[in-house]
Formats: C-alpha cells, structure tokens, sequence
C-alpha cells in the first residue's frame, strides 16, 4: 500500500507511525504486527490508528523517524506487513540462558538503535541479560557494537587517561579535582560526564554551574590537548547513542544488569579514545556494589574486559557507606569541589578521594610516588590553576572561586532529635530528599550534611540543611526528611542488658 | 497542575496521554516519569509531548481511558508525577528468583489490567517467568487474580464439564464433536473457544462459518442448559480480560510462559464455572509439547493446580506430529468437522480423537466404557443431530451439511516432485503457508493436504492444495510453498551405505 508521509505532531511516540483506520483495515493490520515502510533506510514500526487526525491515505509519522529513514514530508510511501526482526528469536536465545554470536550481538544492537525493536521486546532482552547475565566476549561484543552506534575521538597526543566511578553514592564530585591534578601533572585526562538519572546530581550537573559542558568533539579535543583536560557532558557528543534506548527501559524498571553496565562504560571510553583507565568502585551496604567481595568481581570483569578492549585499566574500590563529603546537589557540589581545590582543611575526604585516585592514574602515566605526587600538586595551587585555566578554556570565570558559587534561596536546618552519634546514614533516602528540593534540575536544590558517621552530636544541634530553589520544593524536601530519617542518631550503647528478658 | 480532559483521535496509543509541550515543562516532567491523574479511578500514564496537536491546558487522552477511569470530556483533572507503581519493586523480586505473595501477585495482576505498568514493564515479568518459572502457588493465585478481572458465569445444573486444548498442532477441529458427542449423552460442556492469534484457525473461526459464535453470558447460559452444550467465542464474554494485555507483550515476542499459560486456561475455566475438566495436550517435536516426559509434567501440574483450584482435571496426551486430519483454515476446518459427524469414512483420524477425548468426559460424569460409548453415540446419528440442534440455537441451519460450506473460490493443487513416503511435516510452515492464503481472516483461506505421515505419494500425484477468496493470496502461499516445502518426500532407504566414506 503506497500512502503520503506526513510530520505527526507529536514530540516523542515511541517510534509509532499513525495511520487512518481505513487504511488500517486495507492494509489488514493487527496491533500486534509491525509494518515496514519502503525508505532511502527502510523501518520496522508499529502502527496506531485514528479516525480523526489525519486522512485516509496518509501516514503520520514523528519528524526524527522522517529525518531518520531519509524520508521527506510528501513522499509516497510503501507499507507492508513484516516478520519481527531476526532479533527477536536471539532475545529468545539470551532468554534460554544460550551465549549469542558476536554477530548476533551486533544485531540486536542495530535493531534497538533502529526502533526495530519495540520497548517491550528491548526489555525482554535486558530482562534475560539482568537474570542470566552476559559471558566476558558476549559483553566485549556489545561495548563494540554499541560504540559503533556513535561517534569516535582520536587524539594526536597518546597515552589518553581516563577514570569513570560505577557511581551509587551520593556527592562524589572528584571529578574535577582528578582532571586538574592529572593535567596539572602534563598527562591528558578528557573526561565526559553524564547528567544525573536517578541520582540528585551527575558530574555534568554541578559542573555547568560554573561553566559550559556541552562541548562538541572538535571543541573537546583542542582544549585537552592544549591544556590537558576538560570536564565535558558526553550527552553532547553523541557517542554511543543507543545507551539512551537502554537506559529508557532499565530507568523505570529500577535496574541496571552489570554485563549491561559494564559493556556501556568501556563502550564510552572506546569512543573517547582511552588507552588507560582508572575505574572507581564505592562499595558500602547502601550503594550499587554492596561488599568487598561484589567489588573485587567486578574489577576482575573491568580488568579482563580491558584487556579484550584494548584498554589497560586499573580499579579502586573506594568507600560507598556513605555521601562523599558533605554537599549533595549542583551549586552545593560545585562549591564543594572548588573549596577542595582551594585547600580548606574541612574537605579532607574529598581531597583523600581525589589524590588517591588521582595518584593511581599518575602512576600509570610512569610518574613515581603518585598519591604523594598528586597531594603535592593539589597543595602547592597548581590544581587550582590547572582547574581555572579548563573552567576559562569551557567558557567559565578564569578567577573562579568558591565563592562565586551561588547557593539556593531558601534553607531548612534538621537538628538532631536527641544527643548521640551517627549509625546510619541511608544514601538512597538523601537522594530523594535532594531531588524533592529540586536537584538536579534545580541548581541551587540539594543538602549539606552537618556531621558525617560516627560523629558526635547534641540535641538540638543542626543534623543537614536542605537548600532549594523554591519554596514549595523546599516544603516538600522537609516534609520528606522529617517522614524518612535518612540519619540515624543513637547511643554507643544501644541495648541495655536489663531490657532483655531471659527466659 | 490541573488541566481539561479531552478525547484523543488515536484509537490505540498504548495507555499514553498527550500534554502541550509547555505543561510538559511546566510539570518539569521527563519521558521516564509516570504521571499520576486524579479520576474517580486514578490512572498512572506515561505522556507524549505535542506542540500543535492540542492547546495548553488541556490533556488528551484515548476514549477508553476516560471512560475507564470514570471521567468525561471536559472535567478538569489533576496530574502530578508519581513514583512507579510498588508492582515494579515485585517485577525485580520476580527476576531474582524469588516466589511472590498472594498478595504480591494480585497486585501485578491488578497494575496489568488498569494499565499502570507499562508494556516494557509487562515484558520484563514475563520474561522473568519464562526464565524462572512460577511456583504451584503462585500459578493458583494468577489464576485466581486473572479471573477476577473479569466476569464469571454460574450454571444451575451441575457438573459443569469443560476441556481444553493446550494446542500447537494445526488442524485441530474435535471441538463442535466433542461437544455435541457429549451434549448428546445427557451431559452439560458449555465449550467457550478463542480465536487464532499465531496459528492458522481457531475454533471460533471455523464455528462462525456456520453460526454465531458470539453469545453473551446468558445466552451462553440459556442454550447450554437447555441444549447441553454451545460453541462459543469466549473473547465475546469479558472472561479474564487481563489475558489480552498479556497476550499484547508475549505475542511479539514469541513466548507463552508455561507459568502463565496455565494459569490463564485456568482463570478461563473457573470463569466459565468448570467442575471437570480434560485437558488435551498434543505433543510432537515440531509442536508446543516436544515429548512424553514435558507432557506428563503437563498433566500433573494441571492436575494439581485443579486440585488447589476445585477443578477435577484429566489429561490426555495426543498426537501432535501432524495437523489432526487433512484441513487447515477456516472453511475447510468447518467441512472437515460436519463430515467427520456425518461419519464419513476418510475422517477417521478426527473421529479417533474426537471419541477418546469425549470418551473420558462421559466417564468423569459417570458413564461407562466412555469411548465406545461416544462411539455409538457419534454412529448412531445423535451427536449430528445434537450438533445441529446447538449450531440452530446459534442462530444457523437446522439443517447443516458438509456440502453447505463454501470454500475458497481460488485453488492451487502443489505436486509431489518424487515418488516415495511423507518422512516429515512441518506444523509450523503449513500455518504459515495457511495464513499467507489469508486464514484465519478469509474464511476460505487454508491447506487441504492430500497426504499425512508415513503415506506413500507417486511423483506428480498431488500432495495438497493450497485455498484462497482472493488471487493474490493464492500466489503469496504459492510462492512460500514452493519455497518452504513442508512436506518432505523420500525414500525409506535414506542413504545408501556406499555414499559413506570411512576414514
């Protein structure tokens, strides 16, 4: 059946064409069949019907899907009822628990990326990856062919450094503080970040604070072979565009197979060009890799997976049990970071995060004494002046300090219910408290924690100050905290033996 | 954020609603997020964007939604974003193996049917059942929520008998036979049927060539009391209506979870009121059963899940290695069955199956030496004379005969190209061929096969003809015969020993 292409007005629809149930009928349609549409790049799609919206002999179809295929508004079109893809019967094969081809691999890569494949069939297949998992080639494969789905740096300078944290734990703004250290030190290190998904803050969120993070390839590559790094979003890059497809079917199901994650980052570190690696593990009861044991698998699977990939990584399992310093949320981050790099003595965990992580990369650049190395640099103000001359070269203030830094409007202080120490502290609740004040969308949205575990502190005295925006959010943060607890407060001692009844 | 309600133009839009693009913002909504609307029956619905297809203010949602949520055109609603319904955290307890509560499983059960799980999120659990499986107790409590969300009948007589094919072998028209064999010996089998949906014919589409197969509750009641028995369509009812949204995810994906199967036969049995029950289960390797020992593992999990259930169920494991008979498709099904009642020689193979599975229901309601009494039953005239009392209180001929069946206008008869014995048949191809002829949507679209297993052919004697209402469907099924062979004809030697060549 020939029908006429026309730009649907709706923004996002799944990768549905709409056509005129007349047309519908001729075409003898069921809701569960696929149509492919005849195209300079041919599509597999799935149809919805109107009476209304558009007339017979017509085919409504989103402007990405028309720009996609090589389509026009205006053309004619032919439509026919299709087989699933091929896809289909390997998303069966990885239900069954079967090792697929690289071949195999690939083609369902292409698919997803494609919109072969709908999101209920993307989700049976990350469903089967996140029961049966992924073997060591299976998961090589799929960082290739995801790779493949975008673009490629290529530096002239070599060895490019990169490091990447499976993140999980809350407040982990390092990554500045690493890139300066590192370039400071005259190795390149040119990171990408991501925004926040489910956290309350990504690195590229608290970053665009201060300066731009949407560079373009070209623009990424100058400055950090000028200077030596950059703190860039990777969303502005387009590299391993199908990570997106992935993460719009795992986001709401709330998981994130490792074979899945594993393959997504190296993928990334692929298309930038990365010949060294650091990868960073928090680990803590709280966070995404729970024990020693879970951390030490997965930095044997980064290792070996490198080793396939051309990468030569190292990994440091680092603390998860709670936020990484005291500031969760984009302004509260950045101010957080950039006092780091101005030597205040009360961000001494971050500062330990940052020269241990920093030193290992340096180490594998061939420098001596890395952690000592890297705490000398950040000491002496040249991380400083590195992290300037970056923020400068992004567009940012070249004299940026931490007070420029501009924090919410509106605050709340939590104080301490009674008088004790801190036993527990549950990230996953901070998290949504942070994004209920409105980060990350919300710059100045987040909290600043007032003690961390094991310190002490008295009745009355401020436990957290939630930060917002706007005063509705702040409510709503508050009322939030006050039902959560996310901080628990108690005594060393916390059963009495006269409370226990023998029998 | 309060917005007007106003009917959508897209028939199907997989439970989504459209906002204008600036109170998506407003909202500060993401395409990951859930939006909760306030109706008398809140509904939790993912949202596309729009800039021209509505106005600000407004919500545009399908018709179906509306009226399921109890509002009309034109109410102001409110719409928030919402957490992911608890289902999802259930979704991932499923995936990690472990069994879910009574509870547990109505509340998926319950998301399913009022669309607050989105298609992806249906997909990740019956991935997870296929993966994992389901215990006995969960596959009760399935059966038992899955029946509830829909209607259930009552019968004053009793017992109620029922049977079921688990299906997977073409051809399979025993049916209106059994019914009427049964109907006619005093007992009571008010038989619902569905449609096809994968295969080439579904009872209801045979039956419907020769009378009404969508009664409504009562009329279902009426006939069945009155007469004995009814061929229905059970999708006419409203019995277990969560099934299709099921169905919608499993079919693309070409999965029927063992799990899920049972349960939803099951939930249909008890819907329609069941004491006693036979379940046919054809096995063959190229159908859904491959061998004894799956089947037998059938058997005891239907006998034992009727057991939890208050269903008394028998199991009979039949021969699924061909199509039963020599019809496929609607038209020729239809004929097929009248014949074998008018006890036409050739159609011994339906009259074999049809008195032992009918046999064993006479002999659950207490009738002895149940097969030779369907036998004489089916000899005697009285299941032809049943049959056309029930076919009459359905609204056709009174009088119906084979000859009265009209077949498809355009036929193609398909040679064997060798002489020799019919070695293989493949099930699935037949239905593939039968629905390029147009089955099970033309009525006289299908396959008469000329020859079965084990049969001896000469060459240019004809193996099958191919059916069809309309010339370019012949030439599709034409084509794809050709191209898949089916049926395979050899030798009964295979190979001779000199074309082996010893090392």
């Amino acid at each position: 059946m020939f029908l006429r292409v026309k730009a649907s007005a709706l923004d996002s629809s799944d990768g549905r064409v709409i056509l005129h149930d007349a047309d519908y009928r001729l075409l003898e349609l069921s809701e569960l069949e696929r149509v492919l549409v005849e195209a300079p790049r041919p599509l597999l799609v799935t149809v919805n019907r109107t009476r209304g919206l558009i007339s017979p002999g017509t085919v409504s179809m989103p402007p990405e899907l028309i720009r996609r295929s090589g389509l026009q508004e205006g053309d004619q079109v032919e439509l026919s009822i299709s087989q699933p893809p091929e896809s289909v019967r390997l998303i069966r094969r990885s239900m069954d628990g079967k090792a697929l081809e690289a071949q195999e691999i690939r083609s369902i890569v292409a698919d997803v990326m494609d919109g072969r494949l709908s999101k209920a069939e993307v989700s049976a297949w990350l469903t089967a990856v996140q029961i049966n998992g992924l073997g060591t080639h299976e998961v090589q494969e799929l960082a290739m062919a995801m790779m493949e789905t975008g673009c490629s740096l290529s530096f002239q300078r070599h060895p490019v450094f990169d490091f990447h944290s499976v993140g999980g734990v809350p407040g982990n703004k390092v990554t500045p503080i690493v890139v300066s250290i590192v370039a400071a030190a005259g190795l390149m290190l040119p990171k990408t970040s991501s925004r926040a998904i489910s956290s309350a803050c990504g690195t590229a969120d608290f970053v665009e604070v201060f300066c731009d993070v949407s560079l373009n390839g070209s623009r990424l590559k100058e400055i950090s072979e000028r200077v030596g790094g950059v703190f860039a979003w990777g969303g502005a890059m387009n590299i391993t565009p199908v990570s997106g497809h992935f993460i719009d079917v795992q986001y709401p199901l709330g998981i994130d197979p490792r074979s899945m994650m594993m393959a997504s980052i190296m993928s990334k570190k692929m298309a930038m060009g990365a010949d060294r690696l650091v990868m960073d593990i928090p680990t803590g009861p709280r966070t995404k890799v729970r024990d020693q044991e879970e951390a030490l698998t997965y930095a044997r699977q980064f290792i070996d997976l490198g080793k396939l990939l051309g990468i030569e990584v190292e990994c440091a399992i680092t603390d998860g049990s709670q936020p990484v310093g005291y500031a969760i949320g984009p302004a509260l981050e950045a101010r957080e970071c950039i006092q780091t790099l101005e030597m205040d003595a009360r961000m001494y965990m971050v500062r330990e995060k940052s020269c241990e992580l920093a030193g290992m990369i340096l180490e594998m650049g061939g420098i001596a004494n890395g952690r000592q190395e890297a705490q000398r640099i950040l000491d002496s103000g040249r991380a400083l002046a590195k992290f300037r001359e970056i923020v400068a070269a992004q567009g940012g203030r070249p004299d940026l300090c931490s007070e420029h830094i501009r924090l919410g409007r509106f605050r709340w202080e939590m104080t301490s219910p009674r008088s004790g120490y801190i036993l527990d502290i549950h990230n996953k609740q901070l998290v949504a408290v942070a994004r209920a004040a409105g980060a990350p969308k919300d710059k100045g949205g987040g909290i600043l924690l007032h003690r961390k575990l094991s310190e002490r502190v008295e009745k009355g005295e401020p436990l957290m100050e939630i930060h917002a925006d706007n005063l509705g959010k702040l409510e709503r943060a508050k009322e939030m905290v006050l039902r959560l607890q996310p901080m628990l407060v108690g005594g060393m001692v916390m059963a009495h033996a006269r409370d226990i009844h023998m029998p």
